[in-house]
């Protein structure tokens, strides 16, 4: 099979749909939805058979147990799956609003009309159920889509791919609209991100190591976000129960998400009441923490474990129940830290201070900033996006959560009525 | 001088200062414009033998006379740059404004705070103005900008640069800030070009093969457009006489920017009522006429400056008295024609029918799409943005004429109350 020839077949047939998709209407992008979830249903015992095909190869190639774990399509997975192509199919279009039409003195009215980016490429790991959950989004906001998952999940992903052929011909929509990658070669992801012709935004989702490759050799515009170095900053004017409670969500609520907390930053002023009783409450979470001199002076002998932090700490994303923790002079110690150590993903400060948070919300450079709140809340589902693509660090285009919306632009109308420019 | 060393010192001052400028008060923004405008009127003779001095050097180096033309700084010149800078501001300040602020079922209070994107590099050719223009836009926006001026105007953007330094200082803001490259080795915008740790964006401005170098080159996002190739369609159901006056706006208003027509499509329905008179009045403004086969039958022996079009003819933009005519069999045809030929610049179409317009608007895939209004209105100033730093044809980011919205991202604001995940 000759790969570069393959993908471009792919990516011109994905350019010829996108402008089918362009147009769809509402209601027929709503039906090919349901048709979706319908053949999904209908095939259900095909696609469980195809992913436990893919289970055994896995553990026969000796595939980790976490990857095994994300690769399984379990009973429960599957339903959540079909419930999620529901949930798409209850948001709002967001193709071809137009808004702020406003008159102009030359007498031109002019406004911007909400439009599909075109192409997007998908490429992710090991979960089936991305399949579903990237083409419900691409569909919905009007675009085509190539997506390019796990070699581990391919069985499963091609009998997903024929229910998105299926519910996409049934609604009268080019089944080229969503296209699986067929090959497992890794050839494939090369090709797909140098297509600026056919391609037009790529959207990595996986570990650290795919998405800097992918934006190392992309020669289209990539949304992504590399990891998630958040950070909570417990303010000396701090309400201690919201600090408690905010610190050991960020934390603990789960360890291996993005927007899990790795970095505690505390007031001086605020330590000694603080500190001990939350490095206590984490310990006893089974949290290892890494403290600065003086965390390390402050609760030497009260907690076990507690090692030194060495400066690479305060940029690690540990993924792990681990939690850096440094004592700051304030307030400005505390932005300039986390504007030097961050990811730039979620940061969190707890004060009851006026001015404090409005400052920390308008001088921390991230992607969400907040004010006595968890830093676990950074995502579609808890903005109200009401699904989410991926999660963005970089400023240009999204930032933050993306939801439909990072998936569209705006093109500008102008209404005359013969107007020329004088 | 170690140009790569040189740029990077740029750059690194370049970051060091967008963080200020980011937390720079309204009121300090324009007290630095205010400033900046003082400083040119008080350097005023000197600026204007800096560019005399660049005016003889080009003409002993041979530069053609459109570049000279636009190398020079005459009087008018100097106060129109002045009156620009009072222009920006007066523009509102699009840094800190909240919007969207949605209480969600977990109580946490969510919205986007408009934040600046950082470092913009600005690449640009001869006119000394577009340093002033670029400065201002980019200050107001809360950037930190590096500019990068054609050689042949490098004594006066130096001029012009010391007053901005002076300005931004005066002001109370860091005077790198603005930093305009001081040499004229082509080596420093490869180096800009290519430093994604010090610069956000890269906006070129000037010749197709200028952008093409740097889009092709680029590691950081580019904001550009390559060229406007412009199309008026004239439907079957249009009136005449906007018809006539469009078409001729929009072709001979002026003939070298990118929003002026170059190619005029006909329904054949209309074409014999209106294509005679047009070609005549377009041929009596010295437009020559390069027609398809249906065109020349039409009008053969009637216009004179009229050749037959190639297939290159098309995609062609002329940037002169030029203009290709096709007759096409209506409103599909016409829509077929522009999404594979245009450079999804501005497209304009003349109709009073209502379902025809409307279809224009929605499946024409450019920029700006008009109804019964001149391509020539595509301009960040006749859309009411006050001022411009560029177009966009691409769909990322931004899209059309790019103003101080486009120096912008937005951040997520989370206001809580001590709340956590469930």
């Amino acid at each position: 099979m000759d790969i570069e020839k393959y993908m471009q077949e792919l990516g011109s047939r994905a350019r010829t749909a996108s402008r089918a998709m362009a147009r769809a209407s509402t209601a027929q992008k709503n039906q090919a939805l349901a048709a979706i979830a319908e053949a999904l249903r209908s095939d259900r015992e095909q696609i469980l058979a195809a992913n436990r095909e893919d289970m055994a190869a896995g553990q026969e190639n000796g595939l980790e147990a976490a990857m095994l774990d994300r690769l399984e399509l379990t009973p429960d997975r599957f339903e959540d799956m079909i419930e999620g192509l529901e949930q798409v199919m209850a948001l709002p279009d967001p193709i071809g609003e137009i808004t702020g039409l406003k008159y102009r003195p030359s007498g031109i009215q002019v406004g911007h009309m909400c439009v599909p980016l075109g192409v997007i490429g998908i490429v992710y790991e090991s979960r089936p159920n991305v399949t579903i959950d990237a083409a419900a989004l691409c569909l919905k906001s009007g675009n085509a889509a190539i997506l390019r998952g796990g070699s581990e999940a391919i069985r499963a992903n091609q009998a997903i791919a024929a229910c998105i052929r299926t519910g996409l011909s049934r609604a009268g929509l080019p089944a080229d609209a969503i296209q699986v990658v067929e090959t497992t070669d890794r050839a494939a992801v090369g090709a797909l991100i140098t297509q600026p012709e056919y391609v037009d935004v790529i959207v990595p989702r996986g570990g650290k190591g795919l998405i800097e490759r992918i934006s190392r050799d992309a020669r289209v515009p990539v949304i992504k976000h590399l990891d998630g170095n958040c950070h909570v900053y417990i303010d000396d004017q701090a309400d201690l129960e919201k600090a408690r409670q905010v610190t050991l969500n960020a934390k603990t609520h789960r360890y291996g998400t993005c927007n899990t907390a790795e970095t505690l930053l505390v007031a001086e002023g605020i330590a000694e009441q603080v500190l001990p009783g939350l490095a206590g409450e984490l310990a006893a979470a089974g949290v290892a923490l890494r403290g600065c001199l003086r965390t390390l002076a402050l609760l030497e002998g009260r907690i076990e474990q507690l090692t030194a932090a060495t400066e690479q700490d305060w940029f690690e994303e540990y993924l792990a129940p681990v939690l850096a923790v440094r004592i700051v002079a304030g307030l400005d110690a505390a932005i300039e830290h986390i504007n030097h150590y961050s990811s730039k993903h979620t940061e969190a400060i707890i004060t009851e201070n006026y001015s404090r948070a409005r400052r920390f919300l308008t001088e921390v450079d991230s992607s969400s900033v907040m004010v006595n709140a968890s830093t676990r809340f950074a995502d579609g589902f808890e903005y109200g996006l009401g699904a989410e693509i991926g999660i963005s660090t970089d400023k240009f285009h999204a930032r933050g959560p993306v939801g439909l919306e990072g998936l569209t632009s705006r093109k500008w109308v102008v209404l005359g009525d013969g107007q020329v420019r004088g």
